[in-house]
């Protein structure tokens, strides 16, 4: 049977499945809804198993004394044991819904509606977990098969939400009953639904906190002013000069791991239907772009590094004035970073940018918070993306183009922990509403999701040897 | 008789009145204390009454439904009608006295110990007050007359603790009393018991707030991070700009209307012996001096205008990170000027600064609050200077030196509103320790100022002619 028509027959089925789901509130910042995280990896754990995965297990996250939330983990083998080994990746976790005033249906009762099915988590991630088991079924029904050509894993987590604190050390614990070739996430968004694309990267980030140190105690201005360091108008000067006149960073090293924008990357960028003003007015109605010379702003926020300053304080900041020479400053920054630079090496940059930047009299401390996360990309040219694009201009019927995010999951971990590279298949779109009141889900989108996990099993098969070859 | 026989014959009467002075807590920024200034201005009242004014006043201050505290206002007309007239300022307030555990002796019990008199308003400003009672006692009992050689008025003020709120009001309903050719004012410091030197200007001030505004609301950094501006980096490149590589103040204007520090006050400040290490050393134990390059410490904090950084703020300031576009940022700032600075001048010149330098897609507004404080200065060669100058030789035997003070007080105001030349007449030390516990005066000094003052009216009536010209 064709993979459409057999999509198109369970579609109904498909969806009272999902709205079954979604029905489960797994809000997994909420520890009064953990039980309920529970409950729908359980849920899923009996969906997967009815789908015919020979192998479903639910895997406790966290220690004894500090639990996580359960991850799903579910294994079809091939017939082929040359095949390739392909892990998906997607959470079964969903964001909390306040303000709850602002639903038109509840959040936990999915709801059809001029071709949408709203719901929290019918986007993110729930709907676009459940296309691949929709796609495997289908994959089959077309082949006659009782395996698929590649052998699928699939490890959906359930802490994504709340910034996947156990997940790496899951993967590490897990790395072999993980191994695969290729690691498919879905969890991302299309440009629009009738530009299909492909994400192909997410920037990292590292955070710090600078913080400087001149006299003992605030001193009085008249008495000191104009006579000693200002420790605000030293942080000042540091944080001024941490771009230079071309909006790029000064901090020493910062650019020498970046991989460089391709040409055909760039090219295809472009040919993006990019309303600048429309995605001004989303920034917050900012008034002008801004940012790195010679880039334009979605190369800015998906290829290029940055960084920002996140917070400032010092002095005195209540009502009126104070005539102090002020002690202390601080500020909290974040850097963004694409392949392949690192956290660590980012950092020590900054401690040498602040170190030889500070003046005399002044004392300067850096600390950073945690190891950061790295960043992700999967080049448009590899056997992976290839692949990935195949089966979704199948599917679509389109030219597919490419996009980045600008923020960061923990795909990094999943391609470094697992030495595997990463393909992108979602058909999620910005006007989903993830995270917001009225989360929805182009249902005629999350189909084609399907079609293009059918076909995507078939196009890795096909890829064979080129993903195999790194084993 | 001699003036400084009668001084020293009456200088166990005088401790003894400014004993008891000090026993009322004229403290002006505690409401509890509002009876006390009355009760000090009384006090006063009484003792120039019984030194010989031929008319003494209490002058309430403020409006009936928001009353300020009460100056004390005294006249002793010239026999001349032709001499100068001169008006002596001083205050009868006192600051507050807590820590109250960290004072020796009660703040409000008058202790001799060790040459020193200990006592809150000791040294400020009570005791400068009175030494002039006593100088024109014995200036009167040295010429034998029954009227001083210069027509001598008094103002002290009960509020200048709390920032004279209402000292500039009263000047101008009481110009015609008060009206004058001189203004003395007493109520400064001198480089050292064993280094006599007279104050001759005050740094004024002005402040103003910096606002940025950049989206509507703080942006995910992931999303928008890079390519839009963002408002702590504007601030901070506005901050920085502030100042160039000389520490010299980039505002426009800033410097056009600074009066120069003259090569004679130069040489004369250079030769006062400053120790750097020391002065650091209650900089907060501050680690090195800085400032606009060119200029000393004394020089820096004396006779240079400045431009400082109080207070900072924006974006996130709490614990851990967060990674955001800020769409805000604040800043503080005050300018400590000299003459022949208006305040208005530079705040004008600071909103053409904020202006020119804000980048696009931010926008800015300044705000200042009030209208700052004028600086103060006596020229070094003004004839109201040279005839303090000659006094206080007179006084002390060996050379006067010259300094300024830092900070500000109302004493542009007389100046500007009784259209009057100043000179500082005043023996208190930085080691008295106001505004501190402890506070003391040096009983051998004060004496001093009270010779110092007996000679003043002999060589400001010599000066006649000079002073009265701009009549």
């Amino acid at each position: 049977m064709d993979v459409r028509q057999f999509i198109e027959e369970h579609a109904a089925e498909f969806f009272g499945s999902l709205g079954d789901w979604l029905a489960i509130p797994s809000i997994s910042a909420d520890p009064a809804r953990h039980a309920d995280v529970g409950r729908s990896a359980d849920w899923l754990r009996a969906y997967l198993t009815a789908t015919g995965f020979p192998a479903v297990e639910v895997w406790p996250t966290g220690e004894a004394d500090s639990p996580g939330m359960p991850a799903v983990f579910a294994e079809w083998p091939s017939g082929d044991p040359a095949a390739p080994v392909v892990l998906v990746y997607g959470h079964h976790d969903v964001q909390p819904v306040e303000p709850l005033e602002e639903w038109d249906s509840p959040p936990f009762e999915a709801v059809q509606r001029d071709g949408m099915l709203f719901g929290r988590g019918a986007s993110d991630d729930k709907g676009q977990v459940l296309f691949h088991a929709l796609g495997l079924r289908a994959s089959l029904a077309r082949s006659g098969e009782t395996a698929p050509p590649v052998t699928i894993k699939l490890l959906i987590e359930g802490e994504e939400e709340s910034g996947s604190p156990h997940f790496a050390d899951l993967l590490r614990a897990k790395r072999d009953r993980l191994a695969c070739d290729v690691v498919v996430v879905s969890d991302t968004t299309m440009w629009a639904a009738d530009v299909p694309s492909m994400c192909v990267g997410m920037r990292g980030v590292v955070d710090a906190e600078i913080s400087l140190r001149g006299p003992e105690r605030d001193l009085h201005s008249g008495s000191f002013g104009g006579a000693v360091p200002n420790a605000l108008q030293a942080m000042a000067v540091l944080l001024a000069g941490l771009h230079d006149a071309d909006g790029r960073v000064t901090v020493p090293g910062f650019y020498d791991a970046v991989l460089p924008l391709s040409d055909a990357e760039r090219e295809l960028i472009g040919r993006l239907p990019f309303d600048e003003k429309a995605w001004l007015a989303e920034a917050g109605n900012s008034r002008a772009a801004a940012g790195e010379a010679g880039y334009g702003t979605l190369e800015r926020v998906w290829a290029r590094p940055t960084a920002e300053i996140n917070g400032m304080w010092g002095g005195h900041t209540g009502a009126g004035g104070k005539t102090i020479v002020p002690a202390r400053a601080h500020a909290k920054l974040s850097f963004r970073l694409v392949a392949n630079q690192e956290p660590a090496d980012v950092i020590a940059g900054l401690r040498r940018y602040v170190a030889e930047n500070t003046p005399p009299g002044i004392e300067a401390s850096v600390t950073a918070s945690g190891g950061g996360v790295r960043p992700s990309f999967a080049p448009l040219d590899s056997p992976a993306v290839s692949a990935g694009v195949r089966a979704m201009q199948r599917a679509f019927g389109t030219e597919i183009l490419f996009t980045r995010e600008g923020g960061s999951g923990p795909e990094a971990d999943l391609a470094d922990i697992l030495a595997a590279p990463l393909v992108f298949i979602a058909v999620g779109l910005n006007a989903d509403r993830i995270h917001a009141p009225n989360e929805r889900v182009d249902m005629a989108l999350l189909l084609k999701g399907a079609e293009a996990a059918a076909y995507l099993w078939d196009e890795l098969a096909a890829a064979g040897g080129e993903l195999t070859a790194a084993r």
